[in-house]
């Protein structure tokens, strides 16, 4: 019987993040500071996360060691499995061979855990007693929630008003691993009491979270402030799935002729290909497709230029593609993916034209999802359909080009918490959103003058 | 670095199902027929069921080819992994070591679909074109949802009207793999209509919801229906887990000291214990662990009688560990154990020494699966809590004891889908419930006369 899926064992686990800016540092830019537009004097950071952390953040090493306090954490679900998809290769009569890295299978239900657990451990060994975030659909919420636990540090988590209202299973979720989730905003923090006198009936917003979990971790000596996407430390704990796409490939005699992510803030993306842009620095034939929303075209249809990570402009200056930090992207339901700005590390590989970025529609990624979950067996995560409709669509294009080629994506996270958003598509509630030409073109006018 | 999961690979998978009613045979107590007591003649079972599935039913050869069109589909997600809960194990600071067999990552995330796949694959060969059945809370639909859209099939799921409300997302799960759901009582058939005559606010039950399936599917040539435990048949496909389980205990070195398994019809304990019988009755030292909650004590307070499978007396008579079919078991939220009786083979072995019946009370199992959880990232279904509790419980008495033993249990699904019951839990809602001694001496008096 065929053999589709790989599996590794603890051995196999990568006892080294691979950190891509070693191989690209000649093109970097250092984050600026918001107050002057100068760059950031890393001690400035201090207030808000760890020093170990902020080294990461800093570091052109190539390869940095995994604590291996990370590592006995990281193998309650780890190393992931590679799979073939051959029921939907099947399904769509394709020549090409699909295999998704199934990043469903952690505690939290997605890739998150793989950056909440080092970022938790850091903390901790930096003295950190509690850690504070903010949450939008409740992934990176519940990731942290987890890790903190597995630490024993306490957890405060802001999540978006609206998305603690429409999505209480997520909280259940934080609960249970024993993390506070306070919905933003709130009246803890001054940030939160001043939105609530002005918008009491406001539905919140990951800007204003953000802006609450920050002032949190300020106002108290003892706590950080810990970020699930975009910072380049992120990234760099996320390369352990691209790491072990590497041997599972070796094992399976898979090539990565083309390698797919969905893309919010970058860091599942990141994960998978970074591991793989040497080979292409060397000249091989390995395309890297980030695929995000039409209705958040950041990549797309945004500039490559320094802007701010949030809304409230507490963050740094970072330079990346945006759509403006004003921008508020349209209610799809994949909340992971509406995110005005990108990654800086994925960001300077699109600019130098090694990572080709494509956006599709809510509806043909709804369908793609159920394609998906019929054939395979696993109900997707909103924002990992994206990813699975642009690997059917190359698969699509094998078949019609009557070529063989190996597709490979990362699958982000299972939907079973999104099933309402499943419900609203079968309902026939969901539409596309046509490109927020207006909307961008206003937000591109607030992007601060570097 | 220890490694702590044990997979196996699609070679490894059993090519055919273990029938323990071939090493136990001389025990084995004929099926009634409902309107006379007397032997139930298979023909008459065939407006229900197909042949091919009648007569595994009946069977007592040891060992069943599994047809290649289902290994094919069981390999979507088989051989599950199983899994030392190392961190389970330091944190209780037990000698023991602690294994679960996985069953969560199935598409339905169940054990169900073991079943579902098979019996969807024997109608579809039997040329029937749509299957009837009920459902509680939902795991076995979704199951026979995914299998019958598998075998391109149709499937009509009458789901009980209070679990209908209650549990959206598992009628979404449903819909998504094709499936129609029908709030039980319906108006759909006699028996619905006429109980909502009668009491047209009715919450519906496990009863009800098994007429109106029948009654569709006698009601229809190209139709039959299907049951997701207590059968023979159904028990006999569930043993790819315990027979898996087998490879992968000699493949890690893992004594089958104490094997546990929750129990609401029998299915998931029976496909863990039964390939392990035949060992028992040589004489090694196995123990087999069955676990019910204290609010539905089938086992442990019940009689081992012939009695009707359903309330509505639809059913053969079978020789089982009953409640009495009157019994309505308390609202405990691990709604797959709320039933009054016990899958025939399971009872012959409680009868003849073989298994080991325990109960458990609700507030203890939600407390241990919050324990497996921020240890071993994975929320169990409320059902599986009770064979977590147990093997805690086991695992605690060995640090006791001082002595090391291997533990293992299966953990029948994730609780993604029932995270309501985890929020009650938190917020105090939840208690125990006292042994129900009227309501079962009242249903008691209402055996049939054999």
């Amino acid at each position: 019987m065929a053999q589709d899926k790989m599996y590794l064992t603890n051995d196999d686990m990568p006892r080294q993040w691979y950190n891509v800016a070693a191989d690209i540092k000649q093109w970097l830019t250092p984050p600026l500071d918001p107050a002057n537009a100068k760059p950031m004097d890393p001690s400035k950071l201090a207030a808000i996360f760890p020093e170990n952390l902020i080294e990461q953040e800093m570091s052109v090493e190539r390869w940095i060691d995994i604590p291996e306090e990370v590592l006995e954490a990281l193998v309650v679900y780890r190393p992931s499995p590679l799979v073939r998809a051959r029921r939907l290769e099947k399904f769509l009569g394709t020549p090409a061979r699909i295999f998704y890295k199934n990043e469903s299978v952690s505690p939290a239900g997605s890739h998150k855990p793989n950056t909440a657990i080092p970022q938790a451990y850091y903390n901790k060994v930096a003295g950190v007693r509690r850690l504070t975030t903010e949450t939008g659909a409740g992934q990176w919420g519940s990731a942290l929630a987890y890790a903190t636990n597995h630490f024993g540090l306490e957890c405060t988590v802001y999540m978006v008003r609206k998305s603690f209202e429409q999505k209480p299973f997520r909280k259940s979720m934080m609960n249970m691993f024993g993390a506070e989730v306070i919905p933003s905003p709130s009246d803890k923090t001054k940030a939160g009491r001043d939105i609530l006198t002005r918008m009491p009936d406001t539905p919140g917003s990951l800007g204003i979270a953000i802006s609450e979990a920050v002032e949190d971790a300020i106002a108290h000596d003892d706590a950080r402030y810990s970020l699930g996407s975009v910072l380049n430390h992120v990234l760099l704990h996320q390369t352990v799935t691209g790491l072990e796409v590497k041997k599972q490939m070796a094992l399976g005699g898979v090539k990565p002729d083309v390698l797919i992510g969905c893309c919010g803030g970058g860091s599942n993306f990141a994960g998978l290909v970074f591991p793989f842009v040497p080979d292409r620095l060397e000249g091989k034939k390995i395309r890297m497709v980030a695929v995000e929303p039409s209705a958040c075209p950041t990549m797309t249809k945004g500039v490559f230029a320094y802007d701010f990570g949030d809304t409230g402009k507490l963050t740094p200056l970072l330079k990346m593609y945006t759509l403006g930090h004003d921008f508020i992207p349209p209610g799809i339901h994949a909340g992971g993916l509406r995110y005005h700005g990108m990654a800086p590390l994925v960001s300077i590989l699109i600019d130098q034209g090694l990572v080709e970025p494509v956006n599709r529609h809510q509806l043909a990624c709804f369908e793609a999802a159920i394609m998906f979950a019929k054939t395979e067996g696993i109900i997707p995560a909103p924002e990992s359909s994206h990813a699975i409709r642009v690997a059917i669509d190359e698969a699509l294009r094998a078949k019609e080009e009557g070529q063989a080629k190996d597709i490979t994506f990362l699958l982000s996270g299972h939907g079973h918490l999104d099933l309402t958003a499943y419900d609203d598509y079968f309902a026939g509630k969901l539409h596309d959103y046509e490109y927020p030409e207006e909307a961008i073109a206003t937000s591109m006018k607030g992007l601060p003058k570097v």
